[in-house]
Order: C-alpha cells, then sequence, then structure tokens
C-alpha cells in the first residue's frame, strides 16, 4: 500500500444550526457552494458541537435543578452546579476531579473532560449548555446513509470531538463517532521492513484523521466540516469509534 | 484567518539510514525525484527513526551490562534486561510499571512507553535498539536551518514519533522536535462566535500536525518524511517541543 498525497478540504457551514437541520443537506449544500463534489472513499469530518445542536442536546439551565450532591461539588470544585449536575448525569463514572477539573467516563465510555459538555460557540452560552450526541455513531451512520443515497458515492464519516490528555498540553481532536471505515490500523504480526514481526502497533487512524481534520476547522472559522481525499482507509460495515476506548481492565491510568 | 485546504504530501527515502547521512540532502533528494519543490510555509515533518539512525542511536545489545536492578526488573516484566537497562538509563522517572507495559519519563520529559526505544524497521532488531534523538529541537532547528539555506525557503520542521495514551486505544503521532512552529494554538481570552469569551481552548496544533502526517507514512512504505502545505502557523524563533509536555504539577495523572 503506497501513499498518495491527501488533501483536506475546508467545508464552511455558516448558518447557525438548530434543532431538525439536516446535516447532510447543509455538507452537501456547502460543497455546492464551493463548486465541489464529493468523491468515491471521501471521508467527512463533521465537528460534534452542530451534531448535537441539530439533535437538540442544548440544555437551558434554568431547566437544571442540581442535587445535593452535585451541590457540593460545585461549591469545592467552584462551578456551576446545574453544569455538574449535567456532568453526573451524563457520566457513570468521577475519573478524577481536582482543582475545577472533572473527568469523567461519559455513558458512551469517552473519558473527558466535563463529561463532553460544552459552553462554548453556542447561542447565550452563560445560559446554555451542549451535551454530546446520544449515540455518535448512530449519528455519523445516518448521516452517511443519507449523503451517500443522496450521491451514489462510497464515503466514510467521522464526527470529532476535541479532548485534553494526561501528560501532554493543548487539546486534539478525536473521533467519537465513525462510521464506514475501521478505526485502527493494526500492523501486529506483519514483518518490518527487516523482516521482524511487529508485536504492538495498532495506529488510532481515527483519531489521527480527527486531529488532521482540525487543522482546517479550527474553533472561530466557521468551519465545522472537513472532507479527506486521497488516504486509503479500510472500510467496514460494523465499526464503533468504541473501538478507540480503552477497556478499564487494560487501562494502567485508571 | 480563514482556512485553505491543507495537502499532506509523502516523501519516500528508500535509503537505508545510516549514521551520519544527511536527513536534509535526503529529503531535498526526494523532492527533486517526485519534481517537486518547496514553498515557503511548507512543513517537513520528519520521523524520528531516521533522525536516530543518522545520529547513530542505534545500540548493539551485546554492549550492554544490565544492572542488578534491571536484571530483577526484567525478571518481572518478563522483558530483556538488557532492554530494561537502556529505557531505564533514557528515562529520568518510571511512571507506571505493569504486566510488561513500562511508562517512563524520558531525559527530554516525554511521557511514553520503553523510553522510546523501539527494536521495530531496525537492522538486526533482535540484537540492536534504536534511542531516541537527544535533543530532538536541535535536530529539527539544525534541519531547518540547512533546508532553508539550500533552498531559501521558509519553512517549519516537526520531527514525530508513535505514543500510546492512556484511555485511549491505539497510538498516535507526536511532536517530539520543533522548529519555526509555534505548537500550540491559544484560544484563550478569544471571543467565540456568539461573543463569549473561550476560557480553555489551547490546540496542540504540532500533535495534530504530527498525526496528519502519519496518514501518509505508514510503517511499512519507507516513507518516513512528509510535506503539509496550506496550514497558517504561527511561525516562532525559540519554540520547543517542551512547550508540548504536561508539567507534573499541573498533571492529574501522574
Amino acid at each position: 500500500m503506497s501513499s498518495n498525497t491527501i488533501e483536506i478540504i475546508p467545508l464552511p457551514i455558516t448558518k447557525d444550526i438548530e434543532s431538525k437541520d439536516k446535516i447532510d443537506s447543509l455538507i452537501l449544500q456547502s460543497l455546492k457552494n464551493s463548486d465541489r463534489s464529493l468523491f468515491d472513499r471521501d471521508i467527512i469530518i463533521i465537528a460534534q458541537k452542530i451534531i448535537s445542536k441539530a439533535e437538540d442536546r442544548i440544555i437551558n439551565l434554568s431547566s437544571v435543578s442540581p442535587s445535593k450532591q452535585s451541590l457540593e461539588i460545585a461549591r469545592r470544585q467552584r462551578k456551576d452546579a446545574r453544569i455538574i449536575e449535567l456532568i453526573m448525569r451524563e457520566s457513570v463514572n468521577v475519573v478524577k476531579m481536582s482543582g475545577g477539573v472533572i473527568i469523567t467516563e461519559t455513558r458512551h465510555g469517552f473519558i473527558c473532560a466535563n463529561s463532553g459538555i460544552d459552553q462554548s460557540n453556542i447561542l447565550d452560552g452563560h445560559q446554555n449548555a451542549l451535551l454530546l450526541p446520544e449515540a455518535p455513531d448512530r449519528s455519523a451512520q445516518r448521516i452517511r446513509n443519507a449523503i451517500m443515497s443522496k450521491t451514489n458515492k462510497q464515503i466514510a464519516v467521522i464526527i470529532t470531538d476535541t479532548f485534553g490528555r494526561p501528560f501532554r498540553e493543548g487539546q486534539t481532536n478525536v473521533a467519537i463517532g465513525i462510521a464506514g471505515i475501521k478505526p485502527i490500523r493494526s500492523y501486529i504480526g506483519k514483518n518490518d521492513l527487516y523482516g521482524k514481526k511487529l508485536r504492538a502497533t495498532e495506529i488510532a487512524i481515527a483519531d489521527e484523521i480527527a486531529s488532521a481534520a482540525e487543522l482546517v476547522m479550527g474553533k472561530l472559522e466557521r468551519v465545522p466540516v472537513a472532507i479527506m481525499r486521497g488516504y486509503k482507509y479500510s472500510t467496514s460495515k460494523h465499526c464503533s469509534a468504541c473501538e478507540l476506548i480503552r477497556s478499564r481492565r487494560k487501562d494502567l491510568f485508571r
């Protein structure tokens, strides 16, 4: 498998996404506006934020009544008790809590800050909070199906979010929902260039694609979608971003 | 800052890299072979492995005498005591050790498996091991200077390695040495699209670039170098991949 030049194409969507907006139609419209078309094996990378908005995962904080436990945590961590309440509701487990940083395991299994709940780049971000999609793989699959049936092109979809990580400064984009692409490229059992068997190399290519797409998305550019073209990936009918989650049993850090 | 299409161009180098090989010349030769030239603001991404080989960081294991401590660890972790000895020599601290997995803090400050020591894709990988470059930022700077003086183009250089991470399966490429590019893009204090101040968003763009480049490099394709073209980054004279290392004080996971 030799490699080609890869292109990462930004797809602006200037509309403020609202509940029930059709992300697939907006993507196709943006392509049309920029005089582009889809190719077979394009990967469409979509920021979680617009998926969550379209799926009506925005919560007005005035509707949230914090529990006693949330009030107590909020006091200790100096945070809004209503946000704490949402973080707890969206999580199955608190991994770490210290100095106002709350790392949880979300219902999906992701380990991230604040159960992925965010108040940036949403309308009235002081009064509202945005939750992760309920089932990001399903969201990816739905968008993939809609775009494939409208364009007759074979594509993959990756939904991304911006996560911090231990040990390293700064956040990077990772894949939280996928459709049509195997998220990990394994070299285990393959011979290296000198004939020695590789024993441990498995590359989280879906996360690398998510990170690559972030470079054209940014946070302030109204580019919530990117297309990656030219990358040779393995397709998969039954795939899930959960393949990227290390099980607790195998994880040395929780 | 609106975004362009980004290109990631693979640069094959088929030569087996040996001590004293000039990486800058090999990169320029590969460009020439593929009828390409450099553009101002191109980012050249280079796999650590060829840097280490050129800098003669290969160790013949028969020359390594393990200490008593290394022999003891090797017995418990069921590993080669000579490799353990090298891991210990290259580290300042063991972060985690369990079931044959050894996570250390390297002399540079990176938290990674086996102090970044690797036996894959090197000549006679059963008898040899390859260490990380001694000062990857300096290696990046040297290659950047050489290429800029030969081409008169303004470029940046990122040296990458493949690291695992807690919580998520699979490895991704990260930046371990940089020259001419600010590794983190901070949005702190900027207003989001709705006028709310961003408080925590800092993107580790050098790691994202490293990950993007891995997609064309692979592990078996003899593509140890990639060029990223079209990404708008902030240049920096004094930058270091160490900016990507979270200090122990700020790290919740050690």
